[in-house]
């Protein structure tokens, strides 16, 4: 079966569930993909607000806070809200699909990097150095301006493909499940639990 | 350890959560304590949309109508959309009060029994025959026009509280869990976990 991993690295719930998603690909036999999207765009197309939680009510929004780091100690994974939200993601976005497009290896022990930099460690993933250390590749770095159209492209497929926010997972391109919450459904859909319609 | 069961009969989350509820004050011997409030007025109280899945994107109300009878399924309980929706649950609310404030006996069958009506039979919450049929007594029935200013204070005594969403359990006074999802936390909190702050 098939895992799709739709991600973004501004989003903190998407970084909990890259903590996790290895695992479950691991103990399931998936075939694991981890899919690029621009979230904000993705908002857009949907017609959504584009910061969710900071157009939530006050009470909610101390919430959320709470949520993500319960989550983080749920789960033992480092974590620590950034001191500058919104993050803009394009960038190692585009680094990611240049390591796809140039054929420069496996992208995913950046991608775990990047995450970690941006939300256990407060690091500014905006930052070409920072990605550098990150451990992307100058030729990423220098293609990504052209992977401009590429990321277009990628998160027009996730609005195909029925996504509306981060993370979401793909199972054998049918079922959807959207949600660092909803992992334990994912795991049990990919061992043949079959949701209902 | 006191566990607060913050409901409405108008949220779909809070019947799947109204499901599992007693089970988890069972198995952990926290005191369950059903708290009423009308969700509508908590989602003004606020600041929020009054109903939240009319306010979503498409993509997301065809997941959020998915994602409810994913849960029926996970958790064995039965479940059906009502052809009316939102569902106004003023009466069963005031009529849950009155049991209350005449001391006439648990209101949980009741409680439980509506749920059911609204959530598994489609059936009509706002009649009273169908209260009735749920074991409402005629003494609650008739002092139902009575409870609007209760219903209004546990309304606000949610608010108070932190509530900004049904379901809402809080444990011990102090530790807040919204959603039908947040259960297994809310299990291990009442063993002795302690959240992060």
């Amino acid at each position: 079966m098939t895992l799709d991993f739709w991600f973004d690295f501004s989003s903190p719930y998407a970084y909990l569930a890259s903590t996790q998603i290895d695992g479950i690909a691991a103990r399931t036999g998936a075939t694991l993909r981890w899919r690029p999207m621009l979230l904000g765009a993705v908002f857009k197309e949907v017609g959504q607000v584009s910061v969710p939680m900071a157009a939530a009510s006050p009470a909610k929004q101390l919430y959320y806070v709470q949520d993500m780091a319960r989550w983080a100690t749920w789960w033992g994974v480092p974590y620590r809200f950034p001191s500058a939200f919104p993050i803009r993601s394009i960038l190692p976005l585009r680094t990611f699909l240049a390591y796809e497009a140039l054929g420069l290896g496996d992208p995913l022990p950046f991608a775990r990097a990047v995450y970690h930099a941006a939300w256990a460690e407060d690091r500014d993933i905006t930052d070409p150095d920072v990605l550098r250390a990150c451990g992307a590749p100058e030729a990423a770095l220098a293609a990504a301006p052209e992977m401009k159209q590429a990321l277009i492209d990628a998160t027009s497929a996730a609005v195909a493909a029925g996504v509306f926010g981060a993370p979401t997972c793909i199972v054998d391109g049918t079922w959807l499940f959207w949600g660092q919450d909803r992992l334990d459904m994912v795991e049990k859909c990919l061992n043949g639990w079959v949701p209902p319609a």
